[in-house]
């Protein structure tokens, strides 16, 4: 993803050791508690779950006009408004119209920006959860998404709205619950994760968990964090974020002084998303990712959701065959699909942009 | 490039701290010394540069059949025989054909198996250069390999071979010395990197120099190593040496319990490289590919050598577009050159496996 930054001033870190949310309009709610537990995949138990969300728009009479917008690795509740990570798709007049949606955005489970996660306090020892945080999956992400909803007086949604890991979670409750969405709009998101994503995953967290301050994960209540970790896993990341043509045009060979422009940019990346990220929430969620596999098991049934699939030309990290895969199985079950391949030299990151064509889609699928 | 280790033991350390180069036929000599020290590019001077190298096959009375196998980025002088790295196309009745050419292949400046390079002593100071070692670029690479030639009664060479960083060895010595060379074999290779490239090479830096272990580069007499730098490096690396398709089909998604299959390779890729590899070497050697652009000065004059080049259709790090750029500069210059792009699912690390048509092309044009 882009390093967008989020809001105009530094994230203040909260007493669990987590990075707080930002932004006045960042509301919380408890979803579940001891005597309501989160049950998880796995069937673990978590509680409690506290959710970190923003709103915006108005709710309807009859509850029929939310949209869930859900973030993609590292993103978190503020989509909308001044230093919004999607503030080009969402918003009055915009293609996710908050003139005509309630549109809800909640950090995502295992996060740390808001929402339980690793740098959580367990309150079974005082301390944060670190690596003794549950492991869980995208159905688990959409388990919370529902309970939030539920919270919120909705039912059903107009529509899930997102990218990248977002796109896969509104997959897979369109899948799960095909009753309880209208529509779903699945971003640069495959049904699974390439050996290949794979792969560059791996490498990202070898770099975290060999940095020598992780720890084992229990650093939150140290002097250093495993900061060079997470950054090298970040530079890394970004590179597969962007397609080779974009950086070839942003920075070919020029040089600053010694080094390569290129080289100075991804350095800025790694050091900007230290600032608000949490090495122990992208352990948990690349693996989120990675467990995912939207028809693992076999073809679904009949869904009555209606499906927009969009992918990017150039995106090589989720490109347009595993997208409209993706489209394939959903079509050859006779779910209402449209598949959308859009031209555009930004890769990946398209998804966070102002592509013109992308967001014409975008709203008039939202619109019909 | 393919961890195919070398040798069938484990090299011992040298007492410089370097890795030592395996094989009871690597030779070593002596090229400049404190009385013809060598000239680097950037004016610097070098002594002693000493060179480990192996040949193979004999050279005939007039010194008419010898050929340079250069290396790539983590070779070494044993390219052929039992372990050897290009031991699929040189040998007795190979392409290169040891029972026909003279075969010369050194282990690189700069590198750490057996030449002078950051793990040699320093005769300045009786220690290691670490990051005192001066830099260089591919032409120092191409004069050490020059002067090895002389040493060895060799004037001109039937040809010089090789792929990657070894390719744009093979394309600065026939663009700096064209009368040397009566056969120029580039594989793999472009004119110059791509910002995608030194991307994912500045991540590599990224994480040795951030190792704790690195000491700024003075780590050789210390008890550790940047090993988890350097081995997450490798990992990268690796990801970029095959093709997509070529993961998928060996490991897609498989689990070994709970871990992906191409995690536990990646690592095992990783901790293999540092029984054979040097940290130091490995920023030079990625600064020096970095630097190299075959055509900075503009188009070269006129070229008596023959050329061939050669790409592979699934390799991503030096895709065909950017190995015809080099075909393309040469022919407008009216060389003779041939371009041959070679279907192989194997992506960049195809020029180190026995693919039968590119095989057949580089026998073909050696025996021509």
């Amino acid at each position: 993803m882009i390093d967008t930054g989020v809001g105009s001033t530094e994230p203040a870190r909260s007493g669990g050791g987590g990075l707080a949310a930002t932004g006045a309009e960042t509301q919380r709610v408890v979803l579940f508690d001891e005597d309501d537990p989160l049950v998880l995949d796995s069937g673990e138990l978590l509680a409690p779950v506290e959710v970190a969300y923003e709103t915006y728009g108005t709710l309807d009479d009859d509850a029929s006009n939310a949209v869930f917008v859900c973030h993609a690795l590292t993103g978190d509740a503020h989509a909308a408004g001044e230093g919004g990570w999607w503030n080009t798709l969402v918003g009055p007049g915009k293609p996710v119209d908050t003139d005509h949606f309630f549109v809800v955005c909640p950090n995502l489970l295992g996060g740390c920006r808001g929402t339980t996660g690793p740098s959580s306090v367990d309150p079974r020892t005082g301390r944060p959860y670190g690596l003794r945080f549950p492991q869980f999956t995208v159905r688990d992400l959409v388990r919370v998404h529902r309970a939030l909803a539920a919270s919120l007086g909705v039912e059903r949604l107009a529509a899930a709205v997102g990218g990248s890991l977002g796109g896969m979670q509104v997959l897979q409750w369109a899948l799960d619950h095909p009753e309880a969405l209208e529509r779903a709009v699945v971003i640069a998101a495959p049904a699974r994760l390439s050996a290949q994503n794979i792969a560059f995953s791996a490498v990202a967290r070898a770099s975290i968990l060999q940095d020598e301050h992780f720890h084992g994960g229990d650093y939150y209540d140290r002097e250093e964090r495993p900061e060079v970790g997470l950054a090298v896993a970040r530079m890394l990341a970004h590179i597969t974020y962007v397609s080779e043509t974009s950086l070839e045009r942003k920075f070919g060979r020029r040089r600053h002084g010694d080094a390569f422009e290129v080289e100075r940019y991804l350095h800025h990346q790694g050091r900007s998303f230290l600032r608000r990220f949490d090495a122990n929430s992208y352990l948990y969620l690349t693996r989120v990712m990675e467990s995912f596999d939207a028809f693992a098991d076999g073809p679904p049934g009949r869904l009555a959701a209606r499906f927009l699939l969009v992918s990017f030309d150039t995106d090589w990290r989720f490109p347009t065959r595993a997208v409209r895969e993706v489209a394939d199985v959903l079509a050859a079950v006779g779910a209402d699909v449209r598949f959308r391949e859009i031209a555009s030299p930004h890769g990946h990151d398209s998804f966070l942009l102002p592509v013109r064509v992308y967001h014409e889609t975008v709203r008039a699928f939202l619109g019909a």
